[in-house]
């Protein structure tokens, strides 16, 4: 019986959890709240929502907006009738490509920066007190490993240094969270949730969007004290078979 | 005979290390640039400049307006005659510290963002052109050992969030530029200048801001190619007999 708040819900990874957690029994997850920056629902998320018996809730939520981000809060506490959300997913994220002529041109680094950690800053800030009244008290923010400084190498062919940078401070913004609310009994992770065939991962992704949200739905429902401040990286059955530049192996990416 | 431009260099670690730079034959380091958001310089580095026979030259610049650098980079190449700048340093930086409440209370980010990453980025863009044109191509980052993600259970007593993910997030950016500017010969990497006695790192500090200075100079004298995208420890010969928290063994630290 279990709450969530996704934000970045319309479409994308963000679309699919929301898909992926109401399939679950309702025993397991009452409610998901899923948040957009629009004010209406996306078409694909309105009919995950009529479908859904009342448990897939649309609330919109400007992110970059603390009080509009005040205002989502109060709607999810008066629907949850004060027994405080659970699970906080900060999915919603954006990614700059690097302007012709490379990281010297780069014109987009404060956007990045206001959608890939200001936004989960003032999201999690805001949620940290429903969140403290939940069970779970979890906190995942949708992370990268194109945002792990130790594998840069690997990533160059990924020209997007605005999203590597920001993501990387979303990894250290995630740690001095989790540490500072572990003594409280808070979850608190970064997960890499491999590369998907969304609007941003492109087509030419490795994987379907399906396959990610559900082994990230994995992950936070295994989830337990010891990921505290962790970098997950998702497990897929078989990923060692497909010709993909990633490894789906579970193992932890290095920062 | 190379020259450098170092910003943040009216106070603090950036004034010693113009003074280090300065106290080297000038057959190895002709001229310093001391960079200082502030008009004039201030009293010290006024006092250097007058003993410097020429070589330290006061540039204002305020690196949080890429107006103020493009200007600056101008009366820096008039003045080096077109023989371009040999090494930058990027030394400015503000620690904002966590308001009372901990992170989630947490309203100087973006303001941290600015100064420690957004001002690097407006920096080392305006100048890689004069860069190019030197001889060393060399661009130092500093940052610090409390901007290592894998270190953070170490600093929980440091609670400066901002600081700390901002740092994090000029790794990385110091990490995009050294991969790609490293096929021009470009040596660009970071540098922690260990615990020092300054505004910012307060009188409880480790080590006399001169002893970091040397360690830090030292570091870029000897860089070369290995150390591209590293992100470098100072070595202070009998560090292990001190008491403080850390370690100056010039083992890199990890990310
Ligand atoms: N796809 C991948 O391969 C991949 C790989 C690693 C990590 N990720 C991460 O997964 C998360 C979701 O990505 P995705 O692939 O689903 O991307 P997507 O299909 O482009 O969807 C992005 C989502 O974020 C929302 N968003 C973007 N900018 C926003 C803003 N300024 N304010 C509020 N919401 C905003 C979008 O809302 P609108 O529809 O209103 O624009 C949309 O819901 C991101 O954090 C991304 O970094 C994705
Ligand atoms: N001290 C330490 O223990 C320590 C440890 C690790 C890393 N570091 C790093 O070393 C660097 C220098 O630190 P410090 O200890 O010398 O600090 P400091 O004594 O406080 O001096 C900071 C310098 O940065 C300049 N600065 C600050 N905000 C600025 C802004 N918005 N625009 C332009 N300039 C600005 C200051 O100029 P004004 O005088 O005009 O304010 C000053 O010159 C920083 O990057 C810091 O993160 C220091």
């Amino acid at each position: 019986m279990s709450s969530y708040f996704i934000t970045g819900a319309n479409r994308g990874l963000g679309l699919a959890l929301t898909s992926h957690l109401a399939q679950l029994p309702a025993s397991q997850v009452s409610t998901i709240f899923a948040g957009t920056r629009a004010p209406s629902a996306s078409g694909d998320l309105q009919k995950l929502i009529d479908s859904s018996g009342g448990r897939v809730v649309h609330t919109s939520v400007a992110i970059t907006d603390r009080a509009s981000i005040d205002k989502a809060v109060l709607e999810v506490d008066a629907r949850l009738e004060g027994r405080g959300l659970d699970v906080l997913i900060n999915n919603a994220g954006a990614m700059h490509w690097v302007p012709e002529g490379g990281i010297a041109k780069m014109d987009n680094l404060r956007e990045a920066f206001e959608i890939n950690v200001q936004a989960v800053q003032n999201t999690t800030a805001a949620f940290i007190p429903l969140l403290r009244k939940g069970s779970l008290k979890k906190v995942v923010n949708i992370s990268t490993t194109l945002g792990s400084i130790a594998q840069s190498h690997k990533y160059m062919w990924g020209s997007a240094p605005a999203y590597k940078i920001t993501k990387a401070a979303l990894n250290m913004l995630t740690v001095q969270y989790a540490l500072e609310y572990e003594k409280e009994g808070f979850i608190i992770f970064a997960v890499s949730p491999g590369w998907l065939k969304t609007d941003l991962g492109s087509q030419s992704a490795d994987l379907n969007v399906e396959v990610g949200a559900r082994a990230v739905v994995d992950i936070i429902l295994n989830s337990t004290s010891k990921d505290v401040g962790a970098f997950r990286n998702i497990l897929v059955p078989g990923w060692e078979k497909t010709d993909g530049p990633n490894q789906y192996d579970g193992v932890n990416p290095p920062w």
